[in-house]
């Protein structure tokens, strides 16, 4: 090694010692002859002194080091007068009596300081320099320590790691898949994986019993901000179990985690219903760090000559603690928000029931305040408290209930980062209809299974009724996983393809193997898989971005802007491949 | 779970407990109204007993289960009259009271014993049939050990596990790239990674100090036997090091990976030259577990008006013991060993070198046996030694002998299944010539650096003789692993690329990012790479071959026989990709 010691190891304990450091230049400043360098590396910061006095050419030399130079000294450890006790070596410093300069350095385009001054490009562009920055650092590391707790928990049950291919099959499960040409069997195919899910399911009929994998998986959709083309897994499947076995073996895996990377220790996750998450929270992944359940009061608002709310589908409202006082321009501001087109609501009524028991609307030419305190109870308010009622359509007031709920709770700060509230979302409808081509499709995917007591909806044609062996873990309104107890017999695995519309050639063409597979002794199995880009966001820092948890994310257009990839290539290359570039006009 | 135990844990301490077993009907059998089935998982196997005089409907469901069928069944843990010693649950069985059929199963169509009748095609297609004997299940099982071990090693070494993108840019590094065509990006591509070696340099820049990764890698080459289209990859890098902390390093890593997964302790390993390698064994991945080596005895021959030894550029030597005896046959064969066109030798001289200190020989026309004394000395023969000459041109003389010398090995049995010869062959040239295009090619890759002392040779153009910063871990024969210090300033990589022939066009579109990277304060740094799949099969079996290693490995046609892949995709597929078929003719 080039280094007797680190620059985060030094302490009181090695004084006296003669030492060899090495690392970057931090931060240097000169003083009375005297040029003092904090030396970094990735484990700490260390204080090296060189004395112009006492060694010229020396001195010269350590005040010519630019920022990010990589240097090499050797010196002697010495008790520090003035110490920083910020900082694991900030007892001592090094008294240098040799330097090698190891690599110069350009003076980097943003200041690698936690605050930096760099731009969003800038730091994707220089990546590698973006990555010395402390935290960026420290969450990879922590990502390393995250995946480690995972497979230390997996390893102990006795879950067996098997590599699945990456050059698979095109089998689209929702999203599109990247294709890779292949060169031996030209105008053929392979497709990347969009999840090892038959791949995990042929590992059961195998009879593995309990498998995981920390796998790549890759959809290529259409970019949405902190959406990556790539992302990673973590991947589970188990045979002879149901439902419950799954969900306590994850949930005993993520309260690992969570108590081996931040030494939290979680609750025990609760369990909801999808109708229950849609019905009091508005989506499938309630925040439940705070209340302000969302409540249908349709029927305590109609028949007061009010005609929007007379005309309802749906009447819904929250009641927001202590917000009574809220102003007219706050109360407006919320308007706007349900108006915003990502939202799409008509507007917002709302009422403030005082402290005092009075109640005051936005809509008094129509309803006494009788009329008001039979809207209160039915949204479970109390004095003090800002009613907030949204009407129309059923899809649209839930939506705007919900941001409306997830606004109000951050305005109140009730969203702390501090906390972490798990649960898990169960019974999932198993299909769902396309609004615009009508076509049912599998809301998990066509590999999940159905609760015995409501396949008669199958033959009554009642599909949106299907209930799933299916589940979700979220926590503080992110999921953070998903699974289900699979088909593992042909017959209804064909029914569920048939039901998503698929025609028999296609089922053959893409999945032959696995319903050949399912007549091979397939055992019952479930699973679920977990994305590990943003399990280790929320578990390091509560964050629900994901891009400053991956070593070398792309942007929103899929680009790597370090590497400037995607990029053209050869006409040898193509030709080689048997494929021609023809853009669409 | 559906099931109480596994189908390897019930001995004799269970006795009167009522359990519940799940898994496949492995065998069953009937004896007098008595079926006995032997239930199979991954754990083990349980004998069930089914009587049909007690319970005839049991009786006869048991008798109608065929094999692989999944069941499950619940009795009690009775002790065995006939105890099967063999295996771990072999003191007991359960007399069954209650069984339920899982699943069915076709009958499959090879058996799943370990002497299988399948042929490779069969199973190849059924994998997740022949993953359920008994050794396939085993390698993954185990394989999983190694790379658990390997992480293990690291991790305490303080290696940080970091993912690189799988979508990357096309950046040849010898072999062709895989690519992706990109929707969002039409007429661009991304490529899949030959290995993460840039990234993982970039990381060093960025000052992770130690790297690893289990990831996989993608080379798109003429398939051979036993070589995948992708393969997965122990990679690491390290900052601040010279060659000798990284062999040092790596040699505790395979040591540790040995010791966890086979209990067995390596010796330390021997450094060789490539040159020595290349001398004594012929190749530069010596089998090192026997003797035999090669010399050369072209001074000794010579000059004795034996025209095809007079002529040849070199005559090479081995001498194997205690062969003397063979017969006309057993020579005859070896000549046509080296005639093979695979090795292109001309003929094959031999000498017998007599147990009572005579010398025969196959050219006694031109050689006393006082001249064949020479021979023998010059091969370091012994009394009751087969010496094997074979003369010609350089490199053919060289494969020849290295192919001649493994034969007789294996012949001798001296090619050991229970013995472990490791050693690291270092100093390997920098560059090697292409025979056709004359063209320099890095014979590691481009990143490698050199030895300061060779630094002349670029100069006199004398560039075979530079010998690069690199190694290779080669155990019996095989190679396990290798890697280079890397060059860390953008001068020298500019120069290594000229000196392959690299525009600086070339240059500047494909490796730009990491010319750039090294001007921000680029460490010295090195690192090595060790394919898994053999890593894995030699740790587990001392075996070269990979596909019973890796759970759904391709063809030699680079064909997926269980998922039929590649295949032909839709023409919407394509067209939003903008690209076309257009297959050469």
């Amino acid at each position: 090694m080039l280094r007797t010691h680190t620059c985060g190891e030094l302490t009181i304990k090695n004084i006296g010692q003669e030492v060899t450091l090495t690392g970057w230049v931090y931060r240097n400043r000169e003083m009375g002859g005297l040029t003092f360098v904090d030396l970094r590396d990735r484990y700490g910061v260390t204080q090296l002194v060189f004395d112009a006095n006492k060694d010229k050419a020396l001195g010269e030399k350590a005040a010519s080091l630019g920022r990010e130079y990589v240097i090499r000294a050797t010196g002697k450890v010495v008790e520090r007068s003035n110490k920083n006790a910020k900082i694991a070596t900030g007892e001592i410093e090094i008294i240098v009596s040799a330097l090698e300069i190891l690599n110069a350095s350009k003076t980097p385009p943003f200041t690698l300081e936690e605050e930096t001054d760099g731009g969003e490009e800038q730091r994707m562009k220089y990546r590698y320099l973006d990555l010395r920055r402390e935290s960026l650092k420290n969450n990879m590391l922590n990502r390393h320590k995250v995946a480690k707790a995972v497979r230390e928990y997996l390893d102990e049950k006795g879950f067996a790691d098997i590599e699945t291919p990456f050059l698979i099959k095109t089998t689209p499960e929702g999203a599109r898949d990247f294709i890779v040409p292949s060169r031996v069997n030209q105008g053929e195919f392979y497709a990347l994986p969009q999840s090892p899910q038959t791949f995990k399911q042929i590992l059961m009929v195998a009879g593995f019993d309990r498998y995981y994998q920390i796998v790549r998986c890759f959809r290529d959709e259409d970019l949405r901000a902190d959406r990556q083309p790539e992302f990673t897994q973590v991947d589970c499947e188990m045979s002879f179990v149901e439902q419950e076995d799954i969900l306590q073996m994850f949930e005993g895996m993520t309260k690992y985690v969570f108590k081996k990377v931040r030494n939290l220790d979680l609750p025990t996750f609760p369990r909801m219903t999808y109708a229950d998450a849609m019905k009091y929270y508005g989506n499938d992944k309630p925040d439940t760090r705070f209340g302000m359940l969302i409540h249908d009061i349709t029927t305590a608002v109609k028949g007061k000559g009010f005609k929007v709310l007379d005309e309802a589908e749906t009447v819904g409202a929250i009641a927001v603690t202590g917000a009574s006082e809220y102003s007219r321009s706050q109360t407006d501001e919320l308007v706007e928000f349900v108006k915003r087109p990502q939202i799409g609501a008509k507007g917002l009524i709302y009422v403030k029931y005082g402290a005092d028991g009075s109640l005051k609307s936005s809509v008094d030419k129509f309803y006494t305040p009788e009329d008001l305190k039979k809207w209160a109870d039915a949204a479970e308010a109390k004095p003090g408290d800002l009613i907030l009622v949204v009407s129309g359509p059923a899809s649209i007031t839930r939506r705007a209930l919900c941001e409306l709920r997830l606004e109000m709770g951050t305005r109140l700060g009730l969203r702390k980062k501090d906390v972490y509230s798990p649960l898990w979302v169960i019974d999932f409808p198993l299909v769902e209809q396309d609004a615009e081509s009508g076509r049912w499709m599998a809301c998990h995917h066509p590999f999940t299974s159905w609760k015995k007591e409501d396949e008669h909806y199958f033959e009554s044609g009642e599909l949106a009724k299907i209930r799933a062996n299916a589940y979700d873990m979220v926590i503080n309104g992110v999921e953070i996983g998903g699974g289900s107890i699979r088909i593992h017999d042909r017959k209804n695995q064909e029914k569920m393809f048939t039901t998503i519309g698929l025609s028999k050639e296609e089922v053959e063409k893409k999945f032959a193997f696995i319903l050949n597979a399912f007549e091979y002794g397939a055992p019952p199995h479930g699973g679920l898989a977990f994305g590990l880009d943003r399990f280790a966001s929320m578990t390091i820092a509560n964050e629900e971005s994901i891009r400053d948890y991956i070593a070398f994310p792309k942007n929103n257009a899929g680009r790597d802007m370090m590497m400037d990839s995607p990029s053209t290539i050869d006409e040898a290359q193509l030709k080689e491949l048997g494929i021609k570039v023809e853009i669409k006009q």
